[in-house]
């Protein structure tokens, strides 16, 4: 949501020119991405305009991490998924140091993130994110989940009984129940693979009900393939305060997804565990972010209980069939 | 610095289609403009692509100003000064309401901002500059410089002596001479004209030695034409810090200037007081937001004393031939 890193027109045209595509003819930086620096190029190579994505990666993203991220999108357009491309540089990297900091340049790709989804374009990312499950199973990158199980446990554990009662009375208890539930039941025998984590209708780009891009993988990862299913769920099923339920975007999603790749017995029987686990990674986070925000900052933290909402509809008997 | 109106995709779709410039493809709110939330957009127009920059102007913008800033725009396009046209809507209004803010959609410009200005810059920067004076002539538009001298004496007199100290032991005593001056000195007598009043690096869109674009005329009013040079000369010929002048880009942009508009013989007595003001002008902003700034803001507020400096510099009666 902000730019950190400040660059001139003149090192930012030095940057651009390591990259074969043409002179820089703007640059503005945009407010995207909450925890790296976005500007939104425009280069002239001969008589075409082209546009990029330039990301400079501040403290909050591994460089080592960089490899995964980026090998991913080539990987996936290679296979003709909807995510940007990565365009190396003139050595043939797929990103740079400048300054100590990594930065990539990135395909631009047009769309808009919707943020009251219809039917259609529910079905549309669920058509996406199979495609992505599907052509991610030859890539041969390894990433735990950064933000798994025991980062959920830390950042609850920082929050105290006290910080989740300020929330909601009946936070601490309901937090305490799901996070043994989801530890004890974890479907670890389910299959395994690249997930994108954190496929909000922010991170999806469309043109009406066609999904034009996937964007932001930076919480990409190896872990169990339905649990993915259950992430996009949680982003896209609900009202964004969590209050309501919206069965026909459900519907279509999941439609949508096993359109591609249907889910098996085991992963729907999973699934309901699943989706409370979703609900407890973006409680955790948002809890946490919610209690270390200054008061006076610009930025307002996104509302947690619209996760402890999502979880304790999930954690309902009479919802258990949701995945049938 | 940021954008501060939260717009969906499906809202900023129907600003859109009040134009009558295609359909939407992209909108990237882009970090651009200290008071306003700027997005970049693009639209899909029969088989050409557009952009556009949309501003929605919050707080700090007066509605009543607008058809002043908007008008000047297209008066100034009109007479081919290198600045953005405004776009109108269908109904031929410059600007809209939306949920109680105006905003309104405005040509995109292609180039930089360039940081370490050369003198063919510089002295692009004084054409365009004296194109604007000229193209201003015959604009019927009034509005009063709202950042005048009353509005200096007021925010330094809110900083108040120890304030002012507090940067720099001789500050208080530099700004009582030079206000008392500058107010009993005023040449008033001068062309009047409507002035940018804020042509910095930031505001001027370049590629190469080209102006593509002088942008942000939300300080613009009617003023004393030789004051705008003066304000452009303190923004262009002196490093960033203000402990540098720069002879070359002092020379290049009069010399610009004046290959179109030559100054007179008065105008030019007055441009060693006139270039003080400037320096005051801008020294009273920044030292304003540098006490009034939380030290946790996520926004570093400028260095004041890099006008401090200018104004020492300009001061210096072995400095007064400079505009000779």
């Amino acid at each position: 949501m902000a730019v950190y890193t400040r660059l001139g027109a003149e090192e930012m045209a030095r940057i651009i020119a390591a990259f074969d595509v043409g002179t820089l003819v703007s640059a503005k930086g945009i407010a995207e991405g909450v925890s790296n620096s976005n500007w939104l190029i425009e280069t002239q190579c001969f008589d075409a305009s082209k546009r990029f994505i330039l990301t400079i990666y501040e403290s909050r993203t591994e460089i080592g991490d960089l490899p995964f991220f980026l090998d991913l999108l080539d990987h996936l357009a290679a296979r003709d998924c909807p995510v940007p491309r990565t365009i190396h540089d003139r050595e043939g990297a797929s990103y740079r140091l400048h300054q100590g900091k990594a930065l990539a340049l990135i395909e631009f790709l047009p769309g808009v993130s919707v943020s009251e989804p219809t039917p259609g374009q529910a079905r549309a990312v669920g058509e996406a994110l199979a495609q992505v499950h599907l052509a991610g199973r030859d890539f041969p990158g390894r990433r735990a989940n950064g933000m798994g199980r025991d980062a959920w446990k830390q950042l609850l554990g920082d929050c105290g009984r006290e910080g989740l009662a300020a929330l909601d009375p009946g936070l601490p208890e309901l937090v305490e129940r799901e996070l043994a539930l989801v530890t004890s039941e974890w479907p670890a025998h389910l299959p395994h693979s690249v997930i994108h984590a954190d496929l909000f209708p922010d991170n999806v780009l469309m043109l009406g009900d066609k999904v034009t891009g996937l964007i932001d993988f930076y919480f990409a990862c190896v872990d169990v393939t339905a649990y993915d299913v259950a992430v996009t769920h949680a982003a896209w099923c609900f009202s964004a305060d969590g209050r309501h339920f919206l069965p026909q975007l459900s519907a279509a999603l999941l439609e949508g997804y096993q359109s591609l790749r249907p889910l098996s017995a085991d992963e729907r029987t999973a699934l309901p565990l699943l989706a409370r686990a979703a609900s407890l990674r973006f409680l955790a986070t948002r809890a946490y972010d919610w209690a270390n925000t200054p008061a006076d900052a610009l930025v307002t933290p996104k509302d947690p209980l619209a996760f402890a909402r999502r979880l304790a509809f999930y954690a309902q008997d009479c919802n258990a069939g949701l995945f049938a």
